[in-house]
């Protein structure tokens, strides 16, 4: 038997792998917290949440502790004064794990651990909320969760807003200016290229033939698909949910999760693309390194990058379905009666829905930039909690031209703010810009290329594994892009690609 | 939002809560490795299994760390100083903790952490050997079990033999020779009814309808089954694994599950009947005092007793049926063409079969007497790991007539000692015959016996609350069935139950 906690030898001298078998001793614990709330999510009986509740508190606390204590800070201290600087891997690591000690030390125990109970509580008000299409059920405990987002901004500290430290957390090097600049700069051809994709899809609506698509059987399919991309299924798995997710539960147990439709098999399929995105990307990571910067993701703008590249890059390209048509007409018969070129205009359709979770390519980003104007000034108090479904609403008429039929369609829709998610929402479009990016310059790679018109992704994943997954957080992001590229992140490709496909 | 740490109020004086409060805070520890190993046997990729013994590894070096700390010796001793002895509740927790105390800080942390990451590792090499029915890929992981439960003896201490301090840890206050004794005072009596039973069965032999039973249609109907005798779904779940069992998660979440046969829907029904017997207990401890030893189960063998009354005494009764034979051929058509009494016939035939969890209740404890033999004497020397197979199969043949067949329905069919369960087994007997004087007792009661003629189960499980479950582990487990039953624990019921039944 063999402990990973004891094997760790990524420097040179002892003295310097104090803080190493440190920080995967707090993985472990972040890992124990992460299975704990896979399985609130998933299977967690209604009347369990309390305790569970108290659990995550727990290891929370234990985990800042931890990471907070004197004797964190002299291992770091220690391993930082006897880095000779010859390995780039121990310094990036070394540099990153000063980073986050720094913000970390910056947020007292007391507001970490009533983070997380707050946020346990307020998942289960969410749920109950959205069920019920009742924001009221949500109000208190989103009030909560701003307060203490602008404490964690406080303690944190920031240059112009405090959004700027939430945002901070989950991309790194970068400012909500610049997030704000950038949206702004893209937004007019974003509405272009929606309004255009709409008008054509109402005047050419294909629908799917009638379901039902037997959820066992979509099971079944989305199962193949994602093991025929790369996910490693002794590895990881696929659950159901309200919300779909991935996470991570150890370096070889990634957990992903859809939910189901039983009118449309795609629903579903897309959605573990999606996720299976995100779970190659964790999978790729190196697992001798986990729990260390080296060997974890970088950013969620990253994160992102990769879900959407699998989802929309590949598995609503042409090729990919020549591949898989066939195979999806011998699991749901029904499709039979469908051409091929109507099946791609049906994943290709564009409408202004609602959810974002359903919305197409061409409409997805406006879903963003609102969440993005409604929580960033939530955060600075522009914008109080018992008005947030009116904005949202007044929002969503100007981008689409409706308002959305009820909250539970509306604000209450997603799960990341009642995990106390603020700051997050950018790194989706964030993530389209990066994924356009990224597969453009994959398949200026002859293999990747030839892979991708045969529909034999192994190419692709060992260039995303050696351009991006190998290089864990050692990279900031922009570097990350700069390296993987050649050129500094932008959004010429993503426009570049929307326009191609729906215009 | 309220923390359940916080608001503890048993005692009268504030310095005296300290300690429950650690007891509290130590069980949040321990329900997180309860989480966790949930999905380990429930659902963990193959691969994962390394992080996973790792992630129990550290939660259980806590947890022992603080139950065996200078702070946790103080609080204990200050509330001992302070305890006025007038609240029976506050003594009988503070002489449980003492006693839990004396035990834990005799085993040294290194010991604790090493058998954690064994039965961790263990329980992933059991499961391969029994697939391949290969001892040998079990073999080296349970002389590390064996020799860790041998040093465990050895720091607890022991009056007869090394058994005696790990039988300790399932059923306090007795001994290896006292069972023994009651075990060899009833096996004449109990292969004399098996022998009848079985010869019954074989003159008489009874059929199941053929299947499919469909697992889909099982699980309804192992779900109403389960809820109409009172299992509370909102706390707690069932979910499918290769061996059965009953874990709780907190005080409001008690996990259930059970394997399913197409062929024999009773096989997982009564699995579901027995888990649910556990449940019920733990349902039924105060969600107040969880963690705290008046909110906590006494002993395996009193669980026992719940889990056989409820398969054995109420599930295989003629009453039962009344109510839940139509009901079963609406769910399951093919049952039709069965004739009720037949049905009776089926459910309570008898045969010599190898496997102990498809054992009748009158071959059952011969099973249970074999195990007790081979683990008394692993434990002392007397037979090593390797002659387990050889031994297991000679005992079995004295007792059954033959060998089982390989080792997979033989010595590898139990999950206890791959989790360092040695000591473990006799309390399946002792729950026997405690359930018989249970079920005795409480049909003495007119609203009880009335109920179960009537099938009605609340009146019963609502005695079980009061004279069992209420107690929690504040008596010791004879006193707790003399207070209940008004006699010692003994054998008179269970055998007049199995002669009514099977002679």
């Amino acid at each position: 038997m063999i402990s990973r906690l004891a094997e760790f030898d990524i420097s040179a001298t002892n003295q310097s792998m104090r803080i190493l078998d440190m920080t995967r001793e707090l993985e472990v614990i972040h890992t124990c917290a992460a299975t704990l709330g896979w399985d609130q999510e998933t299977y967690l009986p209604p009347a369990a949440h309390e305790h569970r509740a108290n659990q995550l508190a727990w290891l929370s606390a234990k985990g800042h502790e931890m990471q907070t204590s004197d004797e964190w800070r002299a291992a770091l201290e220690d391993a930082e004064d006897k880095n000779p600087g010859t390995d780039p891997k121990l310094t990036a690591n070394l540099r990153e794990l000063r980073r986050q000690f720094d913000r970390a030390t910056k947020l007292p125990v007391e507001l970490v651990t009533r983070a997380s109970k707050c946020s346990s509580m307020a998942k289960h008000a969410w749920a109950m909320a959205r069920e019920a299409s009742d924001f009221s059920l949500f109000s208190s405990s989103l009030d909560e969760l701003v307060e203490i987002a602008r404490e964690k901004a406080d303690h944190l500290g920031y240059p112009d807003e405090p959004y700027d430290a939430l945002l901070d957390s989950y991309e790194r090097a970068t400012s909500t200016a610049t997030v704000a600049k950038l949206f702004q700069s893209i937004e007019p051809e974003l509405r272009t290229i929606a309004a255009s994709a709409v008008e054509r899809s109402k005047q050419h609506a294909v629908k799917l033939p009638q379901g039902p698509y037997p959820i066992e059987d979509q099971k079944r399919f989305n199962q193949a698909v994602a093991e025929s991309i790369g996910f490693d299924f002794k590895a990881g798995r696929i659950d159901t949910t309200t919300h779909p997710f991935c996470t991570t539960l150890g370096p070889r147990d990634v957990r992903l999760t859809t939910r189901y439709d039983q009118q449309d098999f795609t629903s579903s399929l897309f959605g573990i693309l999606h996720e299976a995105g995100h779970g190659m990307y964790e999978q790729g990571l190196n697992p001798d390194d986990f729990g260390v910067p080296s060997g974890s993701a970088v950013s969620l703008g990253i994160h992102e990058s990769q879900s959407r590249l699998w989802e929309n890059h590949v598995g609503r390209s042409d090729s990919f379905w020549e591949l898989w048509f066939p195979k999806a007409c011998k699991v749901f018969p029904q499709l039979g009666s469908m051409q091929f070129d109507s099946f791609l205009s049906y994943i290709h359709r564009a409408a202004y829905t609602p959810i974002r979770v359903e919305a197409d390519e061409s409409t997805y980003d406006l879903h963003i930039l609102l969440r993005f104007s409604i929580e960033r000034r939530l955060v600075t108090g522009e914008l109080s909690v018992d008005d947030v479904p009116a904005a949202w609403n007044e929002l969503f008429k100007l981008s689409f031209g409706f308002e959305p039929e009820n909250d539970r369609v509306g604000c209450l829709q997603d799960i990341h703010w009642s995990m106390g998610g603020l700051g997050y929402f950018p790194t989706y479009t964030l993530g389209n810009l990066h994924a356009a990016q990224l597969f453009a310059a994959a398949k200026r790679d002859l293999d990747v290329a030839m892979g991708i018109v045969q529909g034999n992704y192994a190419p692709l994943l060992r260039w995303l594994r050696h351009e991006v997954h190998n290089h864990g957080a050692t990279l900031d992001p922009a570097d990350l892009i700069q390296s993987a590229t050649g050129s500094k992140p932008g959004s010429c490709d993503y426009l570049v690609h929307l326009k191609n496909r729906y215009l």
